[in-house]
């Protein structure tokens, strides 16, 4: 069959609701506030996360599909939405424990997740809106 | 001119990210949690917040206009934005003070904030999206 | 306290994927297809549903809120996304039996499943978009 | 038959680009460029436009529909966006001829131009987006 | 000129709207359901498609363009929408017969359908939308 | 610390509103006009711009960051949207002098204004949309 050996990229958007501040605990408040300025705020402040999981593999002959895109949702809600969602990354989130909560370092903790759990095909990417105006993506290299 | 008398609304979009969470003082932790659910999450969560913000009149025979969007976009930041960006909405804005921090009561007191301000036309609608999914609207009704 | 008597109107916005055609059993197929042109294909087609349900009321004291978010989802999920997603209209839907599958008359038969589930407030309007381009909203007048 | 009196309101929405200045030709062009800002740049800026046409009326009994929305798209086309798209607002268009250039003043002309050719049901509003951040709307009042 | 060897990505996007059903024919209807769930329906249900084209090269001097895009639209327009737009991908297409009518499959015979037609520049990926939440893509490899 | 080696992407989008003609000063207005069509318009027309501007880099064991977004965000202002928006892309634009005013030839000039002010981390690429349906890529090959 022609399809057998064509490689598609499928991709599965969720979402989650989180509080966060940029903090650096080895440095003063005051040097916090010089340099993450508002984003320092000590009473948090909140984004709409969109997250976006890319996963790349050849379509299987009998389901049409890479990975069915239920379970992939169902992968990426229990490791990772039901982790963030509703919750203060500084404070609630087990895997983001000891680490500054930057979507930088946000996106590469998504990726360690997520990444054992993906059966049919390999995780390609992994993106992450903080706000419509700025997001980072990771690829695992 | 023709013009002279039909009613026109302008609306201008502004943003601001915040954190917040759904908490009655005067009921216990347990029967906080009971109703709002993960929403009383004691660390907060937050949102990106789209505030929209309509101002009707008669649009000037000389400007074209019937608020300078320049002046309202000024007055939205300065009595709302300002107050409310990266900040936690339960803890660091003035006006929500002693007020359960629930969009519906959020939209009413941003509605109070603005319409001593509008000096051209009259303030119609303030229209505020605390996800994609959710949004209340209010008329000064 | 000086929100008790501000008129809120909350909306919730909710999605289901569904088939149909437009077609007229009371008329011909060649009088569809002049009529309806490829909406009337036999095998159907399909879209993305948004659909947008609007409450009216006062917040109340102790929950900030006119009726809860949370329960107007279950509502929404319960009498109208559990029998139209994934569905074909004409074909599928006990509450369209007998109508002919346009959006104008979706919208009205959308209302009829709400309104007797409204508790807390008052439903106020329905906005269905089957497309990015066109879209019905229903007031129950 | 129960739908034959509702009252259904049918949007639909098409799309121009354009350029366009604020000019006021009984001013100097430093008043103008005091007043309007960079919006007044003698070699003009431009847009993409998003309008949204809204009817309202009873959907038909043998159509299920208020008015075609085929036949609303080639009205709008027709007597709008042929004059609008890809042109100079301030230079090539025969409706805006002797009128400064302003949102407020377009929406108002555009409505002008439709309402003589809604012939199923009533031209009830025009909406029309100069960025995602501000529109205006006229209701024919 | 410093243009000349600049490679450039250009993309259109497109839409359909089509039904669907997930189904593999060598299969009893209780595997189909078991496995494919709600998209198995008998009666099919639809989406709102979005399709995005990428086509690479190098702008001419001349017009400044890769490939005209008023180009490209008509060739995505004759072999692709035209096909699709208001069909039944597993009754309606002619080269979707005989294949699973899933989006992995359906972004790979797009991408067949398009590629040898696409004339200055070289096609670099298709993406295919079925809803906000998933989609598809395909790079040819 | 692990994150020391992960290669993360940033983006950070930005917008501009101005005008433009698809003209080549070497053809005659009927070569022009032939090929170009109503984008040729002598008036000019006009679009919404949204550009988005991607960094890679490791992010910084103290700052959690590639680059600071807020720089990224001063740099594209002052190189890029100061100079674009409100522009008459023919006639405004410094960089784009002498240069047939494509996007795609102006997504490759505006990866020269930023390049060289990207500190921390390597320019990865720049997308640019010209309206909702079409867009370019460079990245710098």
């Amino acid at each position: 069959m022609e399809n057998k050996k064509k490689l598609v990229y499928i991709t599965r958007k969720e979402h989650f609701n989180a509080a966060h501040r940029l903090y650096n605990p080895k440095w003063s408040d005051e040097e916090n506030e010089s340099f993450f300025g508002k984003c320092a705020n000590k009473h948090f402040h909140g984004h709409n996360f969109d997250l976006y999981v890319t996963v790349k593999g050849i379509a299987d002959e009998n389901t049409g599909m890479v990975m069915d895109l239920k379970k992939l949702k169902v992968v990426i809600q229990h490791f990772v939405i039901d982790k963030l969602d509703h919750m203060n990354i500084n404070e609630d989130v087990d895997f983001m424990k000891g680490k500054l909560a930057s979507i930088e370092n946000l996106v590469v903790e998504i990726w360690a997740q997520l990444e054992p759990h993906i059966e049919n095909g390999k995780l390609h990417a992994v993106k992450l809106y903080e706000t419509e105006k700025q997001f980072v993506e990771y690829f695992g290299e």
